[in-house]
């Protein structure tokens, strides 16, 4: 009997640190942190109207800005141009070429200066040519030394605690957790278990095409130098399509990049929950939005609140940012 | 005290049923059963080199000739030339140009005569201009009520309940199944979570590219006439290397469109499993494999064995095909 009331004992703990325990520490008890518990709570009631079963309990989170930094650039367009230092030697051609020219002169304003296609161009030329798992790899290996410019931090150290407890509270209700990222769906995978919990099938992103190929007796997965999917504004609900197949009742974000997967998830029937978080904490991470160049919120800023979605603001909602 | 002892009773007999229950009872006591069940335990016996962590316990799955039958032609195939008949009066046109006039003068070996292209643009005009909700209601309602030509049975029935067993006990130790089939992937969903317990978001297939709108004010996802992804031969790595982000250690399949995803899947390190059914049952199911127009099995016959594949003769290995 001995197991036996082991068990009794750690199942009535589980009972009391469940109903105790505020799953959203981080949180300060403002309309928000209410927004979310009710929502929670909505779904997950059986017999209520706004009961929804599990299998459906679909929770979508961009990335950058959402679930880790962005600022001063998207955490893998530093990786990027790191990549391009380390093969520069092999692509002497860069030297006089637009935009890894800038890139290898230091210059990150003229080399961001061509937008998306730029970075594309730059996505494509550092990564094609690897397999799928030497990629992986040279991700895991630049996250393990790389630092952040400003705060000397480990970027997977510059997570949102705030993001991670509302994570696992959606998980701990049932919910099946995705990200959906304008970002590469590649340069997440490798990290986003560990830091999330969220395994890699579970990642949406932008990518490239591949291909299979029997490389020395070895099968492998090749990157490829074209483009396949971009997953960003209206792309993100058709990224939702492709990978989930069904739409999610949660989503949050924190720019115009993420209006449309707001939009698809919150006009479906029954209770939703849009969620955008405004940086406005110059302090302790960033603040910005209108006139940002990278997670521009404008549209969100000015909609979202009409839309009911609940709006966050870094600065009053959230007790910590990073977790360490 | 009262519910102590319900949940301990409850336990109990659990661990009794585990114990003594077979978990594939469809399976005759031959190599194939043994070689799944050795498998299984390898992987999941914490402390032995085989052991594989939970979150990578991938297991793939074709789907036609796989999960359910396929012939005389795919089932999807049916479905669209219903379609074609159904959508012929606003498209006049259609009787004079092929493939669709064959299928509308019920001649379905030259409307298959065009082989894969020819499928694909039937696929096109028949599910293109479609919502995601409109298409998925057209399968569902089609299901409810077309028969299997030579059976006379639902589609749903003509599932194979080995498989079902199969599927089941790799979940029970956990196991996350997915489908990763040529078909389309918005063709299964719709019933692959009822029929086979596996969710949208663990379907992966051929696919035509969808825009995201909003048409009358709701936002939708409208398939286009335009190919995204043929998921079969060397698509298949590539389909679960975009979906999955990691390597299945598990996979079965029936034909050499199967080829590249069993290789790809046992090729990895450690405890792997590939298996082929071979079609070798005329009487209960179907005979095919070399010379089939459908699911042609032709180099995994002569490869499988000699990779180490579990090679089911469905004849022999299984004492039931359909659940019902």
């Amino acid at each position: 009997m001995k197991h036996t009331f082991t068990t009794l004992i750690a199942c009535a703990l589980l009972s009391v640190t469940t109903l105790a325990a505020d799953p959203l520490p981080s949180w300060n008890d403002a309309a928000p942190k209410q927004d979310i518990i009710s929502f929670v709570e909505s779904v997950t009631k059986e017999g209520s109207t706004d009961f929804v079963p599990a299998p459906e309990r679909i929770a979508v989170f961009d990335n950058d800005g959402t679930l880790w930094a962005e600022q001063p650039m998207y955490f893998q367009a530093i990786y990027i141009f790191d990549r391009i230092k380390q093969l520069a030697p092999r692509h002497p051609e860069w030297k006089d070429r637009e935009p890894f020219a800038s890139v290898l002169k230091g210059d990150l304003k003229a080399a961001l200066a061509g937008g998306e296609k730029g970075l594309l161009e730059m996505t494509m030329a550092t990564h094609a040519g690897l397999t799928s798992e030497e990629f992986n790899k040279s991700v895991t290996d630049w996250l393990a030394t790389a630092k952040h410019p400003k705060t000397g931090m480990p970027f997977t150290d510059m997570v949102y605690q705030p993001m991670l407890e509302l994570l696992t509270y959606l998980r701990a209700n049932g919910f099946k957790t995705f990200i959906v990222s304008g970002g590469g769906i590649d340069f997440i995978r490798p990290w986003a278990e560990k830091a999330y919990g969220i395994p890699p099938e579970q990642v949406i992103g932008s990518s490239i095409k591949a291909k299979y190929e029997i490389r020395d007796g070895n099968p492998v997965i090749v990157k490829l130098p074209e483009l396949n999917f971009i997953d960003d504004k209206g792309g993100k609900p058709v990224g939702i399509h492709h990978h989930i197949g069904r739409r999610p009742i949660f989503a949050a974000g924190n720019s115009d990049g993420d209006f449309e997967m707001l939009e698809w998830t919150t006009s479906g029937k029954g209770a939703r929950l849009g969620m955008i978080i405004h940086h406005t904490d110059a302090e302790r991470e960033f603040a910005y939005d209108r006139e940002s160049h990278i997670g521009k919120l404008d549209r969100g800023l000015d909609e979202g609140p009409k839309r009911g979605w609940t709006m966050i603001n870094m600065k009053n909602d959230w007790i910590k940012i990073f977790p360490k």
